[in-house]
């Protein structure tokens, strides 16, 4: 396994992490500058904070400071009531690929979706198999468009706690069903995003893993599980602060021969966006080479 | 599959369900007489209700109103970080089993614990593995107890955003496995509680469902998954107020074989408990007559 804890050469921001700073919205030029100054050499940004800069600001940014991406959050959220509602998701994934790739991003991370309209509160049915059959095909509707970016996709299996309303793909073995239905030659096209939070649980984990192999596992996020967890979308906890085995993950990952970034991403309303930007990315650096 | 809508011969309540009245302890005694007055038949109650009105007490007023248990709540919790600590939950699952013979329950549900301390918030390991190991050997030797006594266990898988502190049995696939390890012969002495609530997300359950067979469908649990969701224990939703398709699963449960009671368990800090529970139990009444 790699020694993380002399630097940082391994560590990635995901700029969620600190998309607030003292409660306030941080711009992603400036989340941009406060990693380079740390040194930090990638960072996987979101969408809206990419749009709210402007694409070509950050993908000059990104240059200038010869950063990385260890990914591109996020394509996905397939699922619809009619055709309308399908193809402006194929439409916003062919757009998030597009801008993957003028970011140089290693892959699209797809948050698939779950029930249309749970997400605003008004499920618009109770038929979750519809919903992952509709993720299927519009996974392989992508697909065919990333081959041709060359841009790979990366299933993102989410805690079963979001299969109504962000994500039906909810195991890494459900998400690696669908790599293998969707590309059986293993190509490099398609793979996984291990989280550790949405995955730790999990007693089927360590097989799964070993069954994605060096070629599905395309990203690998850290932060940690809290007991007790005050809320199901932004109460993640900092790495070493819950109760999740990082280290033993991570030699599941790497036994595979995954050599690619540790990508931190922590929503927490409550702590860390509620703490100065600069605190919250030393101690993402100290927890990196400490409990990762 | 059963036709429901026309009585509550197979409605039964948990009595967690209105342990508050109006954000009021409901003493068991008063629960029983709500659901006797309702013409319910069955409930399942909780350890700790029975023990404040006293066993002797509550065996009397469940005979004398002819009542049923659909299931006892509940024995488990076995991780420990010491032989005191494993010996005391053996102890107590072996008294757990008792009361439940007193009261003639069909059998004992397992929550089967996680972490030792999680749920305190203060974890004292992250071997979610030995917990597991734990968890196995608690229910082997549990079992040749329940067996003397004739009173079936029943796991219950949870959902594995309890996998922490309260649980890390987290799929039914999961508790099949233990079954099948521990009663190869498929005796009826051990089985599973399967509570739409723990399981509707799992892309398995189905095929679950029909592995675990009549021998192993020991109780079925019913409430909703609210969207949003807006505390991880007890914000759990009324039948037809969430996004779970329930006669879905009752279709595959029943499918099985299993005849028994839906039995409704729903934990709600903010809104059920906060109701008067003849409410609550008239919405119980009209949900499972029309949307279980």
């Amino acid at each position: 396994m790699r020694d993380f804890s002399r630097d940082t050469r391994w560590l990635s921001i995901n700029t969620a992490t600190i998309r607030k700073s003292r409660g306030v919205d941080l711009p992603l030029p400036d989340i941009i500058e406060a990693c380079v100054r740390r040194g930090i050499r990638a960072i996987s940004p979101w969408r809206d904070q990419v749009h709210a800069a402007g694409l070509a600001t950050i993908s000059q940014l990104v240059r200038t400071h010869g950063m990385e991406l260890s990914g591109y959050c996020r394509g996905g959220m397939f699922p619809a009531t009619d055709a309308a509602g399908l193809k402006a998701a194929r439409d916003d994934n062919r757009r998030a690929i597009d801008e993957a790739a003028e970011l140089r991003a290693p892959c699209v991370v797809l948050v698939v979706g779950g029930l249309p309209g749970a997400l605003q509160g008004r499920a618009a049915h109770k038929d979750i198999a519809l919903a992952r059959s509709q993720v299927r095909d519009g996974i392989a509707e992508m697909l065919e468009y990333a081959k041709q970016a060359k841009m790979p996709l990366a299933i993102e299996p989410l805690h079963p706690m979001y299969a109504a309303d962000r994500a039906c793909v909810n195991t890494l073995e459900q998400a690696l069903d669908l790599c293998d239905a969707l590309d059986p030659g293993r190509t490099g096209a398609l793979g996984v995003a291990v989280d550790v939070y949405h995955t730790w649980w999990d007693p089927k984990l360590e097989a799964q893993i070993a069954r994605a192999g060096r070629e599905r596992l395309l990203a690998f996020h850290v932060c940690d599980w809290l007991t007790p967890t005050t809320d199901l979308l932004n109460d993640r906890g900092m790495m070493g602060d819950g109760v999740i085995d990082i280290p033993r993950i991570r030699g599941w990952v790497e036994a595979q021969g995954f050599a690619g970034y540790s990508e931190v991403e922590i929503f927490s309303t409550g702590n860390w966006w509620q703490r100065p930007h600069e605190e919250t990315l030393d101690t993402c650096i100290a927890r990196h080479q400490s409990v990762v």
